[in-house]
């Protein structure tokens, strides 16, 4: 799977979050084969949870794993430090990212420590995000503790 | 509260995910007046859950917050990059170590960027860790991602 289309598959994720009246962000985890291992959305205002952040969600959703070597975690949005040092901790080989323009966490960290970071600036992904922040701005910052 | 005292309420959390058949590591998020806002303890064993390390366990249970500025996070154990990314992300302003023997994660790192970093370096917690981790080595590892 390319980049683009392992994109697309957290782009589908973080639109199911925005129907759900939550915030737009979507990520998957997928396995060294290119099997999906987990997917998710941020789910802050849906399950009440400041920790499901999109990468975590995927990263639980995929369960209790011995390795994640060779694996990529790809988000639509620059993963902040939260999700950064997840990627750090568990050695997720690869990080494919949306965007980093209305948002920038960790991934230029990650790539300073070994993790092949892939920035595509998919213009969709700006446009969604951006189009969220303008609208729900206290909702954003609340999510990343600003 | 002092720091003991708080590492006190963390070693009850790490003693009760033991008690349950985990892996023995606690915190306890406390809000600026002293209240607890969250505790938990890890529970990948118990929940199937790879993303319930103590800490995002206590942030979790601690609901939605608008601001951590002020807050203390407690743990038993030296913050892996995935709970240290957490409290560097949501600006929880303070940490509390038991200890950093039995595994260095990220407090380091807190502190250079300017998290109040107390290492306690509390005998009880490394004898429980240590003890932990020659017995189940394996879980250990997963937990860790090594």
């Amino acid at each position: 799977m390319d980049p683009e289309a392992m994109l697309a598959l957290a782009v589908d994720e973080a639109r199911a979050g925005l129907a759900g009246g939550g915030i737009p962000i979507g990520a998957v985890l997928i396995g060294p084969e290119g099997d999906v291992w987990g997917r998710g959305h941020n789910r802050r205002v849906q399950d009440g949870d400041p920790s499901a952040h999109a990468e975590t969600a995927a990263f639980r959703d995929a369960g209790r794993r011995r390795s994640y070597a060779g694996s990529t975690m790809v988000t639509t949005l620059s993963p902040c430090w939260f999700c950064s040092g997840l990627v750090r901790q568990f050695g997720i080989g690869s990080v494919v990212v949306g965007e980093a323009r209305t948002f920038v966490g960790g991934h230029e960290w990650l790539a300073e420590n070994g993790v092949a970071v892939t920035l595509l600036d998919d213009q969709a992904c700006v446009a969604m995000m951006a189009a969220f922040i303008a609208d729900r701005p206290e909702l954003w910052l609340e999510d990343i503790g600003e």
